[in-house]
């Protein structure tokens, strides 16, 4: 086991990796985008809240700052390649929906844009937006869940019938064995 | 496709895992506890910050609000079952490092427990405590990194050489398939 102390900066920091990715979809002036965040994280159950990091560097970020509400989707490992390509995009450049040939799906609780593909797909209205470092966190309440229902099984995931989009960082991606172990409550 | 709009709860709210959980190892008042928290995300690179939400209802919630400093780690398929049953077992009703005979790795930056067996670990300077609905963010500054070198290749988790542990929801878990692609930049 190797041991390093941190002042700085780590050498990289996705030990927490792999993780799925939620592909966020936001719309202001006019504008749909879509980015993958793979910091994104569960916040409450009551009220159900999802929250989604995102750079200020990044153009998602002044959408998110400018609308009241925004999706996020999951989609399988068959669409990794169009996710690392909307993450390496930047929406300043290109209308990624265009030039992509994007299918949006329109959120039906609230107006927003969701990309076409998932397995499940959540529509948040935004409740804060909390700077933590270099990033900021995105929180959103849960108002609508779109689910396919042949993905999951026992109100989880199934591995066996969909295989979920993992990212490792540094552009590397993978998906889950399709192994589901139930162990018991203690 | 099946959707449903969301007024108070969802059904479940899993639909973001699987996701790989942080075992929090945290000392406070003489009293060292462990416990999984599978909401926990990276939240900022330039300070390396990473967070955990834990429910103040849990022993731990309070073991984090009275330390400093906490520790999180990352544990392979195999100690699934040791991981399940730290997450249900409260440190309220049990000590769980004497109960279940835990190995505990002493941290090096920082005075923070670790749970042995990882392949990964963060020592963390906690820095905030956001309330977030019915879960407390903690975030900790990353100040001491653990890595098994055989697990790691290219700067990533390689799921050739280590399972990492997957979380489903409802005590279900998996590991990902040894698969890792990588996508160019576009």
């Amino acid at each position: 086991m190797r041991f390093h102390a941190v002042s700085d900066k780590p050498r990289h920091f996705n030990h927490f990796y792999p993780a799925v990715p939620a592909v966020i979809g936001v719309e202001a002036g006019g504008r749909v985008n879509f980015m993958p965040a793979v910091w994104n994280v569960g916040l409450s159950f009551d009220p159900p809240l999802f929250g989604v990091g995102v750079s200020p560097k990044r153009f998602t970020h002044g959408l998110l700052a400018a609308a009241s509400a925004f999706g996020v989707s999951f989609h399988p490992y068959g669409q990794a390649e169009l996710v690392q390509r909307l993450g390496s995009a930047s929406g300043r450049e290109v209308d990624k929906v265009a030039a992509f040939g994007l299918e949006v799906v329109r959120g039906r609780a609230l107006d927003v844009p969701l990309l076409g593909g998932f397995y499940a797909a959540y529509e948040l209205e935004k409740t804060a937006a909390l700077r933590t470092g270099d990033h900021t966190l995105f929180v959103g309440r849960l108002r609508g869940v779109w689910e396919d229902p042949e993905a999951f099984s026992g109100e989880v995931l199934d591995p066996v019938r969909v295989r979920a989009l993992l990212y490792y960082g540094r552009y590397r991606y993978g998906h889950p064995a399709p192994v589901l172990e139930t162990l018991e409550e203690a």
